[in-house]
């Protein structure tokens, strides 16, 4: 096990996108999504529990969630939890993680991971951190994680790749372009053109590297930062990082500093990698029955009920009759029942919730 | 106020067809099925408050539900609410009252009404009442109340009148023909012919009147109610009841008695009456927003959908999407989706249940 290595686990978000399975108090990294018995922030805990030492994995969220993640994952030592005051997206969260683990080990290679998304072959994904931590740790370079597309998702950002390889790593790419989510057309002509990857928002490079990247694309952000030099790790940190937050950019890593860095590789991979951000990807993910249900819970009975996902208490006697291709959630005394052809509406509803019932209802 | 004016109120139904609504633990009568703020039971107790003394009201209910009865109507004396130790049909339960009734007063004339049913017109039904009870009185008759018909319901009996009335009341008039639940055809032409009303299950008759029919039609379960004589209304009645009940035959009143009789009337009446006993008959009587849906439940939001009859517990946070013509139901930590034209599969439903998850579930 390699002490420089580290992890950083952003698990800031409040997505409402699984309402009501999950909500503003509970988002969805907090939830056992999958239905496997961990939660998602306490899988991806566990994917890393070999590659560093313990003490070496940080979590970045929100000052709401410090508690749930304590809980969730109580062997963390509560100082390697950073808890942002404001949320401003990627890019400052992972300037945090450096500075902080900056002030510990100015040699660290850092794996850089969002917090809820699936991954089903943890060997391949094992593999993959390693071969790139290992690249990254020997070069001036900046990581990502390219999944191998097996449709033409356009919930995804695309990552267009060269055929320049890294010296020594043949697998790892030089990174051609970085797309936003692209509509359907183009999505297929991507993945028919095989030079296009899925983006999975994982990030692997040295301290080093990403602090410089930081320093030449986005020096405003990285400057916040570093005028608290000394006060990383000390109990002036909060108070330093509360003042900060108040004036520092919200921007995302992609946008700040990937698609502007010129050293930017990916190394592609398969190792059954989800976003988890719709209904529909966690249908998908889902063992279905012989009338394409996928059901969570013990106590459902289903009639004449077709291709519908149901998330509901375990002791919850449910039944549903002549339902064909919806969505059906229970949680916390709040009941969804929606088509899944029309989960984007899921938006406007929460909204509606928040404005006509109050905030707590969502 | 007569005093020899009595009300049976038959209590007895576990009727699951409401299920999650109603459950065995807690049936029709003794929920607020209309959204009122009083239960079933305690809407037909109040209708019958002006009529009678109230120690002259009696419940005849399952032992099961009689600390529901004294809960729900804390009015009452213990001793007139009749527990039946098994379900027998209502020939037995009116045989008993009878005979409980007869131990006190007599002169009794006694209206026998079903704990749950609607009356929308309460001053057209008190009149009705008022006007039976005294044809009762004077008159060796059993007087049933007939409902004028709105519609071709194939729900309900039907009561096909005679043109000759009772002497002194013109409007009572002598019964031709009791039907069962007749096919929607029949129904038609029933109505469309102007000499049939709906069985309300409602009657009117001197105790005399009664005792005498019962001895006639009924003599069986007649005699196991004699033998107690002296029994009633003193501390062996609980266990010399439980002893009949064992080998009562169970049979209706209508069956056992009406259809045979030769001095039974009908009393053409329209007071709102319905018995609701299915989803789309509480469906009917409920108010409705413009896109016909009935909501009972303060925290509903609703998406694209119409038609659908929807109960839930006053503080759920419920949203539907997508609905069009369904049942949607919670209650008890119990939640049916059902769409209203296969209602009639319930029954089916609550067997399942009963069969696969106990029968505490239902």
């Amino acid at each position: 096990m390699n002490k420089d290595y580290y992890v950083v686990i952003m698990a800031g978000g409040v997505g409402t996108r699984f309402w009501p399975m999950s909500t503003v108090a509970c988002p969805k990294q907090f939830i056992d999504v999958m239905g496997t018995g961990m939660t998602m922030i306490q899988q991806t805990y566990a994917r890393f529990r070999d590659f560093c030492p313990p003490e070496n994995i940080f979590v970045v969220t929100g000052r709401a969630y410090r508690d749930l993640v304590l809980k969730q994952l109580p062997m963390m030592r509560p100082d390697r939890v950073l808890c942002e005051p404001h949320r401003k997206n990627t890019a400052p969260c992972i300037a945090y993680a450096n500075y902080k683990i900056g002030s510990l080990n100015p040699e660290a290679t850092i794996v850089v991971a969002p917090a809820d998304h699936v991954v089903l072959k943890e060997d391949v994904f094992n593999e993959a951190i390693h071969t790139a931590a290992e690249a990254a740790s020997r070069n001036d370079c900046l990581i990502t994680l390219g999944i191998t597309p097996s449709s033409p998702n356009t919930g995804y950002g695309y990552i267009q790749f060269d055929t320049e390889s890294m010296r020594g790593y043949d697998k790892i790419k030089k990174v051609k372009l970085f797309t936003e989510k692209p509509e359907l057309e183009m999505a297929k002509t991507f993945v028919e053109s095989g030079e296009f990857l899925w983006n999975a928002g994982l990030f692997i490079w040295s301290l080093k590297s990403s602090m410089k990247a930081f320093k030449e694309h986005l020096p405003e952000v990285d400057e916040l930062f570093a005028s608290g030099l000394g006060k990383y790790d000390t109990p002036e940190e909060a108070g330093y990082i509360e003042k900060i937050y108040l004036v520092c950019k919200s921007i995302s890593i992609d946008y700040g500093v990937m698609e502007k860095a010129r050293n930017v590789y990916v190394l592609e991979c398969d190792f059954g990698w989800s976003d988890v951000g719709t209904w529909d990807s966690l249908y998908e993910l889902r063992p279905k029955d012989k009338e394409r249900n996928a059901v969570e819970g013990r106590n459902v009975l289903l009639y004449d009920t077709k291709g519908c996902i149901v998330n509901v208490p375990k002791d919850k006697l449910v039944v549903l009759q002549g339902l064909e291709d919806y969505i059906v959630v229970e949680n916390n005394d709040r009941l969804l029942v929606c088509r899944r052809s029309e989960e984007q509406m899921l938006r406007q509803i929460v909204g509606d919730i928040a404005s006509e019932k109050g905030e707590k209802f969502i």
